[in-house]
């Protein structure tokens, strides 16, 4: 009974160091050389090539390498049957949210501009301030960080999602109310899932009911982001600005207008990176659970696509 | 019996408005046109000429129109009956923290990296996290509310400061244990009071002390930081960069080295700025408890400086 790793173009070293050191037993093979297919019982996913999972006949569990799945989900010859499990890492969240909250201070504090007056050397006092009002798409594990973190830092937070919350600890928006959600905020965090729902849900459309000068971070996927609006949106004066981390092709191409964009701020999706030392005991967990035949821990709800 | 306002350079009308708005009674004298000094028995300063308290006989109680105090006590000739209070503003506090927790992030994260790289078109996922721990130096009502919150955050924290704290919720050290506190962390804070003690304190011997690489943040005052030393810090390695906030000349000289310094990152005192509207009623409760003999709120002890 054997653990796959199939995690195509990246160096899949750590992942066994991690396992290994948490359970020196473990029968591990890795992608492109596995050679005992019928063995693999539990697969380690990270974009893994379509349709590959049918080289294995035995399969009973599959577990994303992060905290998303949609590149498992839009694999059509996944099994219907096997379970799917994702990474929940505190780690993962930590990282996440010191991201979103540098983000929200480097814009309620104005840095660009400090560091335009900078180069120029001018003094100006003026208004240090923007009045910021965040607001978080996707409510979930991360998304509720975030706004646990910048309530408690004494800002106002409001949260949007796709399904009807009850007890929400903060005003709370679901889908049909985006308009009322947009008029409250002035920076729009994006932590969705990405599902057929949410797929190009930051796009024109949107940028137009937003208060004008509403800054965008998206952290969550690059397909959230309909690219070629966004330009448009800063030039309208819709959006402000954009912190990026993620993109619809990655690494971002170097011809992509977004480099040279001096409202938005890039980074190369570093904003939360799956930490394998601190995910390898909940991989092992779940494996030891499948072996036994006991409930698995951060089960994937494929209806929900998170 | 009326209240000054002196406070030359500034313009005193946000004063004026919100204390008259708190109290529309009140009588203001402003500096320079002060006609009836004998009626005057409270004195609102910041920066006031040294020596022009002795125009006022019958002066009874001086408040700092801000949270520092160090303006009043470097005049000799303040009398030293006469109490002195300063202003304990939430939003001062407020502000203070999310622009010290804005540097600490930004440093953690690296933004500097990422500008750079966005303007190369380099795409580096490697270490996007700088481990990071953090030291306030002085730990009273904004120290203290910085130290809450990156707890809360999730990072080590560390005080440093010139008393003896029994039961203080975090590590701390006191002035003998200076290298034992810069052996733990490598963000360095300032925000003490500015005292004789304290003057200069931020010099090259205490950055020979620091762990290599460390990050420094003052928001204090310019005078705590021995400005020549900082560039041959960050030379040596000592300092790997610098949040400045507050200079030995404001506005900075456009002459001044730090401009053009790319490891410093400027802003021009505009961390924190008493708001008007949110001191005035404590002010006039001051005020009002003068003329009925009761126990001054924010009372400055002139032996601590604070």
């Amino acid at each position: 009974m054997s653990l796959a790793i199939i995690s195509p173009g990246r160096n899949p070293k750590v992942w066994i160091d991690a396992l290994t050191f948490h359970d020196p037993e473990i029968d591990i093979q890795v992608y492109p050389d596995i050679t005992r297919p019928e063995e693999v019982q539990m697969a380690l996913l990270w974009q893994h090539p379509p349709g590959y999972l049918d080289a294995f006949p035995n399969l009973k569990l599959i577990s994303s390498l992060g905290a998303g799945v949609d590149h498992i989900l839009s694999d059509p010859a996944i099994p219907r049957s096997v379970p799917i499990v994702r990474i929940v890492d505190e780690k993962l969240t930590w990282s996440m949210t010191n991201y979103v909250v540098m983000g929200v201070l480097n814009f309620h504090r104005q840095l660009p501009r400090y560091q335009a007056d900078q180069k120029r050397k001018v003094w100006d006092m003026s208004n240090p301030e923007i009045p910021t009002r965040i607001g978080v798409m996707g409510v979930g594990a991360l998304g509720g960080d975030v706004l646990d973190k910048l309530d408690y830092m004494g800002f106002p937070v409001f949260g949007f999602g796709f399904s009807e919350k009850e007890d929400f600890p903060y005003p709370y928006f679901s889908k049909d109310r985006l308009q009322e959600f947009l008029d409250e905020i002035n920076v729009l965090v994006c932590l969705l899932p990405l599902t057929p729902d949410t797929e190009g849900i930051l796009n024109l459309d949107l940028f137009k009911k937003c208060k004008p000068g509403t800054f965008l971070i998206n952290v969550a996927r690059g397909k959230h982001l309909v690219e070629e609006d966004l330009i448009p949106a800063l030039e309208a004066g819709y959006i402000a600005g954009a912190l990026l981390d993620v993109y619809r092709t990655e690494p971002l191409p170097t011809s992509h207008p977004f480099w040279e964009e001096k409202r938005i701020q890039l980074t190369p999706h570093i904003a939360s990176v799956t930490n394998p030392q601190a995910a390898a005991p909940q991989i092992i967990d779940n494996f030891k659970r499948l072996k036994a035949n006991q409930p698995l821990f951060n089960l994937v709800n494929r209806q929900r696509g998170y």
